[in-house]
């Protein structure tokens, strides 16, 4: 048996979402920057692809641009949002991906900004009184701070983030890789200036995302070169990734209580066969929490164990079984993982991060654990 | 007859790019930086692939980056080059594409470099004299001359341009987006230290392209959050375009002389039959000149017409023709190209740019004349 738990670092391909680009591969390959006929059929593609995203988000077209990715457009609207709006200190979590903690620590290293960073307790639950403090000494900030986060599942408020960072005229960006395809996203009702997607977290293509800027807190270009996405980004449209980011989009919502409900079964059909059959089990963050967490990811931390102590990711790929020791975003298991460190778990324990999709069963539940009862010797 | 001339703003994919690309899409969905077999076969494609551009190229490995275009690698090597290496003083001529000349104006407008533009005369050359007495004021500047022009299609001579900036200890990169795939690249025998590629341009897919830089002139990272391409670019890696550009470059270095003499028959007869056909023709920059151009370009300078005066290129649409008036790759036709005023072209002449690949025939070239000598009333 071959088990696919790694779906918060990518998630195979929807058919739907391959047949949708498939034209613009071979039929349709103009440029959409050409006038002629060639290049307005594709033209055409992007501009439909762009309606239906901001459809679905409950925005408008001129506010959602088009990049190589959620990591891209996280480092647009972190070092672009600094630079056009002139800000001079920014507010972060130590749980947020690298994407955004790595670009702000750049920003901070540059002089750009001064970098706070939130409390965080051993749940890796945000201290919102410490945000207040920092906005209240620091206004006009720059705050970002993720939806859910990739490793322990935990979700943010973000409406009760975004009307603190209102109330003292702060940017807030939120890093919502984890969360789009999977939560509904109402944009106009949601206090934030800018979100991002990655299209393969939600079985789109790898190299699609997009960004949502806020239409008055717009801002400049992070790469320059040409007058494409309403002159926000020079170069040539990725236009398989762009119909592929947008028809994965419009997948995930039509059937997204189902898709919800199919996981949130897996989910729970884990995490109560790992607490009967693995004695000592524990979960790290908020993951077992279903209402404060991810349905996608359960992050489980197992009893220190002679023959799995760091070897548990390798043993259980030797059984077909794929998940992931923190972030697989980086190449995570081998450097360890900057969330775990700072919600202070512990070190003698393997953590294994199992992530979802709706392509997973119940079996497959069945199967993995039982192969962690053999790894941990659990007599059945 | 539907006639696609406007190869430099992107070409075709070819079936052998695709057929490369779809078990990316398919089967081998996981992540290139998960350490599980889902992981590890991605990541062994991507590997072979960033191999296999270092072979074609003569370079290695480290020094090949993937990114998401030729424009994201050129803001990469003009902004990072600049930060590394502390530079201050920038060269580069008016005749650049934007994805250079746009961000160079950004990097002076921030007051990060001192920005000079060199000399060019009237048929788009270089004044190397000019580049020479600049360096000397400028020691430790940033070139950025690109291989060859997009629009009038002069080729530059990177070697002589390399030579003099190293005697100067500059930074030299080239955009080389519209020679990569049509000419020979031997970066073990050329004197630079970037040059990049745009998968689009020679038959791979749009939103696919890769920088080189040489190994003792690293640059830090444009895009942070990740270890990605050895901790130079943060983000899931575009996996079916790294797999496609390298596709595309290794079956153009297959056959690059055969594919040149087919193109240079059709550059050769479109010349031949335009001079003999439309009185009054001429041509920009050194774009009629065979061993001073791209052999995938000619830039044609129309007399003055009361029907065609700016509609040439909406007239040769409505006969099926794909062309461009300047680069296609911005939204060029409408706001003009400023190659063409950089060199002095004449105002009242349309300009149009037919640019070929080894997927067009002389028939389309013969067709092409015939409907020009209609819209400019030459009696057959």
């Amino acid at each position: 048996m071959r088990v696919y738990f790694d779906n918060a670092a990518t998630t195979a391909m929807d058919d739907r979402v391959i047949a949708a680009m498939l034209p613009f591969m071979k039929e349709h390959y103009g440029n959409p920057s050409s006038v002629h006929s060639h290049g307005r059929e594709v033209r055409t593609a992007i501009e439909r692809s762009r309606k239906k995203v901001a459809e679905l988000l409950n925005t408008t077209p001129a506010e959602i641009f088009f990049t190589s990715g959620g990591t891209e457009a996280d480092n647009t609207a972190i070092v672009c949002g600094i630079q056009t709006h002139g800000i001079q200190h920014a507010i972060t979590s130590p749980l947020e991906h690298h994407a955004v903690l790595h670009t702000l620590e750049e920003c901070a290293k540059k002089g750009m900004v001064k970098l706070s960073l939130l409390e965080v307790n051993d749940q890796g639950e945000i201290n919102l009184d410490h945000l207040q403090d920092l906005l209240r000494a620091n206004p006009k900030s720059l705050v970002s701070v993720m939806h859910a986060n990739n490793e322990i599942g935990n979700i943010n408020d973000l409406t009760a983030i975004g009307n603190l960072a209102r109330e003292y005229d702060a940017f807030f960006h939120s890093d919502t890789v984890q969360t789009m395809g999977h939560y509904v996203h109402d944009l106009k009702n949601l206090p934030v200036d800018a979100i991002v997607a990655g299209g393969h977290k939600f079985h789109g293509p790898k190299g699609s995302g997009f960004l949502y800027v806020k239409k008055d807190k717009k801002i400049t270009p992070f790469i320059y070169g040409g007058a494409q996405e309403r002159n926000m980004r020079g170069g040539t449209e990725n236009v398989i990734g762009i119909v592929g980011i947008a028809k994965a989009l419009e997948i995930a919502y039509e059937d997204m209580d189902g898709h919800r409900k199919h996981v949130e079964d897996i989910k729970s059909r884990f995490i109560e066969k790992l607490k009967t059959d693995i004695p000592g089990v524990e979960f790290n963050g908020l993951s077992a929490e279903m209402d404060k967490s991810l349905y996608t990811v359960l992050n489980v931390s197992l009893p220190p164990s002679e023959e799995n102590g760091g070897m548990l990711l390798f043993n259980l790929d030797l059984h077909g079984i794929s998940a992931s020791g923190g972030s697989a975003c980086s190449s995570g298991a081998s450097v360890g993982s900057h969330v775990l460190r700072a919600i202070g778990a512990k070190a003698d324990r393997d953590s294994v991060r199992f992530s979802f999709s709706r392509f997973n069963t119940v079996e497959e539940v069945d199967y993995t654990v039982e192969k962690l009862k053999e790894l941990y010797g659990v007599i059945a």
